[in-house]
């Protein structure tokens, strides 16, 4: 059994969140919640997604696996206007999930959860975390589009930064210990990511939020933050590239 | 003689309306107003427009045809804002139509009337009527278009419904009579469309207005509004697809 | 020695001016600002401008010469945000500029003066002055844009037209005298141009400006207009085509 009626915002963030991976998800249904792991085609990154009965205007669930087209959940979000309130329900017997917006009902039909993968979410110890609001982030990243595809993220005792190399030009984006949310680095780490997929991830958190950085010298990056209120909390993994010098 | 000037907005609706069914269009000028009737290059839609004299800030025509190419009365358009007055005048000597607006001058070229087709409204007995609001509809369309190129229209006593099928998805709205402005049906109907067809139609009508549907089963749907404060009145005609099953 | 502030709107308003006519351009800076000269590649049309020191945050400058790529220039503009003041300093050392935006560097390299073209500016005695806001221009470029790609400018004692004929349509923008800011013509006048070139020229006139043409008969017409709050200036001269009768 899986009833529930959530506001549109929530769902479009977790559309937008797991979107950005892949097309096709399995959502884990448990009695006090729903949660996703999922990692790309390539996979070159990961999503560890969970979301609180809490985030839900009302919530009935058996424990069961959804397989989700995401696309299809992003069509009936475009019939929702600010503030709509989505029904999605189970039906079992014909294994179709039926989601509601006002006067509109769309049947919809499920993905084979045997053909999705369920990913381990590696245990890692990185040693330098920094706490820094989004949109630094997303400022940097702009700065780097136009010089490169590759992006290092660099932290050290005073500060963090992000850093590109073109052919001719390079740009950084330097913000010292007082800038940032908080900084939790004994010595200076640097790891290289493609910056498309640094980029594709952090495009997705829309609330003017603070996100938590977890870095280590080549190795992956992590990514956390919470959404819904603090009711849901998503933690992504970017896998490095060793820098060939 | 055809001397008249006329708010831009107005003008746009003549041309949103007669523009999604036909580049050129055959406009009959009376003493009270003008007319036309217009299909599309496929015959699957029809329309039929009048619009009275009093719609026009200025009027003053004897009876004459005049074939005209409606992107140009588009780009003309362009050149307006809000409020704008539009002076058009047919010079019969050249046999060309000089529109104003502001100091712009633009001399066009009209297009021969003997290769406009001038269709026969067919009188169809259509057993029901529905007026709803184009809001509605719009949502309908909206949501139908993630899963199907067809659409059905479906009346009953209890109210209106409008649904597609896809290969694995189907969505319907259902309005029930309290939820429609007016509803005159003994018995149900059901028609399918096509929806880019039905999608253009409606997607022109552009005020918050309120449109009436005659609609039969495997017969054409019939959309009838008024326009320019109720000075303009169109009706469309769309042929229906027949059902295989 | 090339160390200054300025304003993310002015340092703009330059990119634009410059960059509808080249990719690359040679600055010569010098102790009382700056100043550039250019030609389009097609040398179809030339700008001459000039940026006081007092346009600036900061000043603090050598004479020196820089070759700037003007794309480069875009891409940090788009991460400033209105208000925000760029800092530039060439560092001789390595030959790049050195821009900075908030806590965003950018090195750039420079380009090769030498193969950047330093155009005289021809001394042409046009007998027609006209001054017109710069909105009419625009308002009468978009009315030819539909009509065809050459436009031609007529100055008379009465007033001034911008003209444009196709085959089968023709437009005019007619400006009485007393529409205009200031007219001195004592006979008429009359250039064709390209209307691409024109239009491209008077877009980037981002303010509410007037604007001061000079014209003769199958002469060069002169554009002149001032930006940052009269401590820069520019010309454009664009090459008329010869009309064929």
């Amino acid at each position: 059994m899986f009833q529930t009626k959530v506001k549109s915002e929530v769902l479009k963030e977790v559309v937008d969140i797991v979107g950005t991976l892949v097309d096709e998800a399995k959502f884990s249904v448990g009695k006090e919640g729903i949660a996703l792991k999922a990692v790309d085609p390539a996979h070159v990154a990961m999503v560890d997604l969970s979301l609180d009965k809490g985030a839900f205007e009302e919530y009935k669930a058996d424990e069961c696996e959804l397989g989700i087209d995401i696309d299809k959940l992003k069509e009936v979000l475009k019939l929702a206007r600010a503030g709509d309130i989505i029904g999605i329900k189970h039906d079992e017997e014909k294994n179709k999930l039926i989601l509601n917006v006002g006067n509109i009902t769309r049947r919809m039909s499920l993905v084979d959860t045997a053909g999705l993968s369920d990913p381990k979410v590696p245990n890692l110890d990185l040693p330098a975390k920094i706490s820094i609001k989004v949109d630094e982030l997303k400022q940097g990243i702009r700065a780097s589009e136009s010089v490169s595809d590759h992006l290092a993220l660099i932290s050290s005792p005073d500060g963090f930064e992000m850093f590109s190399e073109g052919d001719t030009d390079s740009v950084n984006l330097k913000l010292s210990k007082d800038l940032l949310e908080k900084l939790d680095c004994k010595e200076k780490v640097r790891s290289l990511f493609p910056l498309d997929y640094f980029s594709n991830i952090v495009k997705v958190i829309s609330t003017p939020t603070t996100v938590t950085l977890s870095l280590g010298s080549d190795y992956p990056v992590k990514l956390e933050f919470n959404f819904a209120d603090e009711k849901g909390s998503v933690t992504y993994l970017l896998a490095p590239r060793i820098e060939s010098e």
